[in-house]
């Protein structure tokens, strides 16, 4: 079996032999310049090790590894325009760099490239996948649909925020390690497992986002503490706090909301989390996602080794501090 | 055999059965409202036609001519972005009526959607139509960026010219012609003699296009006449007048370039393209697409009879005068 840095290996090589297409250039080199940037690679990356749980053979979900990170890629060219964002992995975002109507066209040539990727798959169940990438690809747009709506709703529920995102981010991972169980011919219940088991991740992996924004150790790249925070986001810890707040509380709270000094605004809204028990709260529904995904991984019907990368995979992602 | 009103009733008829989905209805009206706006449906019929041209159970081609006509309408809600164009067909651009992300956001789901109902086609040739599908898209991608660059570059050449409106317009004629023999089972040979006679006509409609622009008897529905002289818009009748004016004319048709005065400016460059015989050229080199495009149809092997309305639409899509 492989390990994760071997697969990891195997994606970047894999990238970096692709080319996408050269003229006209205007088009192509944002394309170029968005693969490039790295990241964790963990979608394809997961592939690959849902293939790795049924078979040896990873070499032939790479195409399909390649698919879902370009498909990736496309969400976050398109996103950073939405979102108006100069930055992206530390440098210029397309939109950025080049302008919009780049940004806008060399993202849906990575959408178009990614099904013609997918394509280049040898498996007998090509319109299972193709259905599955495609239905998946929907959720991710109706996720970030939702994602922006909230900016202006005035009350966003716990469920309708799991439900926003379940689309925006856990269906993909979900849809990432479904596919290579198939292409590895994996029954479908043990394909089905799998894809509640990344979905599951997905979930978690968000909500510990959510509290590492306001509870994390150091800031990331790019972000601080307390970002969230500062910019009235509905983040769950938010939504739980605003459910649960106590009259006089509520005042307080929402007279943060309009507080002019950040930090100031920061420490009153961690003060409430603290009252509220908030972090608490978020953690326990985090672990219940995990437990579910964990249910998940124990029923797919392989020895438990096949299965070890996976949960020490899952296990690493929740590791971090920041 | 079916005439064109009832191919166009099928296709009509299939897109109002059709639904995108309906939640988020942020992401979904725009669709149904881009959808509804209807237009000439010619590439979908097309679909239909090429297909009734081998068999009368066009209904198969259904699926595919309405993917078609989804991506169509994609393209058409990303250009107008890029275009910052207020109206499409008379009505406000999805980008005018509610804001850039929806627009952005429910093109991408078109082209997801698109996929998706190529993907219904029942045929034993689906990597191949799949394939030509996203050969085309990105074609189309391609050609919108040459338009975009053309804007910006000092010089475009003639060749030039031809392979941008080839991509951004010509290509997905040929495409949905192919689709539909395809789905009927042509051969390989008619199915790409079908191909080469939509993109030909695609070529001699764009060249029509620009020769009504500036000599057509009156106004579209939000057009002018001399609309892409007033912005200095390279057309293939500019193009072929900067290539063949003298030293002297040269002079005066920069100066207009700059003139402020819109009807001087129309009346100036006009007389230019009178002298220079530049509507004759351009009808020339319409007549040598629309030449090669029979040559094409004349190829496929089946009865007159049964290229006949091909030969008819052909026919007629030259005949505006506006």
């Amino acid at each position: 079996m492989y390990t994760y840095p071997e697969l990891l290996h195997l994606v970047n090589q894999k990238i970096s032999e692709t080319t996408f297409g050269s003229n006209p250039k205007e088009l192509y080199d944002p394309i170029s310049y968005m693969m490039s940037l790295g990241g964790k690679r963990l979608r394809p990356v997961l592939t690959l090790m849902a293939h790795n749980v049924f078979s040896d053979e990873v070499h032939k979900s790479l195409d399909a590894a390649l698919a879902i990170e370009v498909f990736h890629n496309f969400t976050l060219v398109h996103d950073d325009i939405m979102d108006n964002a100069p930055l992206r992995r530390g440098k210029e975002t397309i939109f950025q760099k080049w302008n919009m109507p780049v940004a806008i066209l060399s993202g849906d040539l990575m959408l178009i490239r990614s099904i013609d990727f997918l394509a280049r798959t040898e498996t007998s169940q090509f319109t299972t996948l193709l259905a599955l990438f495609n239905d998946t690809a929907a959720k991710v747009c109706e996720g970030q649909q939702l994602d922006m709506n909230f900016e202006s709703q005035s009350q966003v529920s716990h469920n309708e925020y799991i439900e926003m995102i379940t689309l925006k981010t856990a269906v993909l991972l979900g849809a990432s390690l479904e596919i290579g169980a198939r292409i590895a011919n994996a029954s479908n219940e043990d394909a089905k497992h799998l894809y509640e088991f990344g979905k599951c991740i997905g979930i978690a992996f968000q909500i510990q986002d959510d509290i590492l924004d306001s509870f994390g150790e150091k800031a990331e790249i790019g972000k601080r503490i307390g970002g969230d925070i500062a910019s009235n986001k509905k983040t769950l810890l938010l939504i739980e706090l605003l459910s649960s707040v106590h009259k006089d509380d509520l005042k307080l709270l929402q007279s943060l909301f309009v507080e002019p000094n950040t930090d100031a605004k920061i420490e009153g809204v961690l003060a409430l989390y603290k009252k509220y028990q908030i972090k608490e709260f978020a953690e326990s529904q985090k672990q219940q996602y995990l437990d579910l995904a964990h249910h998940h991984l124990n029923e797919v019907s392989v020895s438990p080794e096949r299965k070890q990368l996976l949960f020490n995979t899952a296990h690493e992602l929740m590791e971090r501090v920041s």
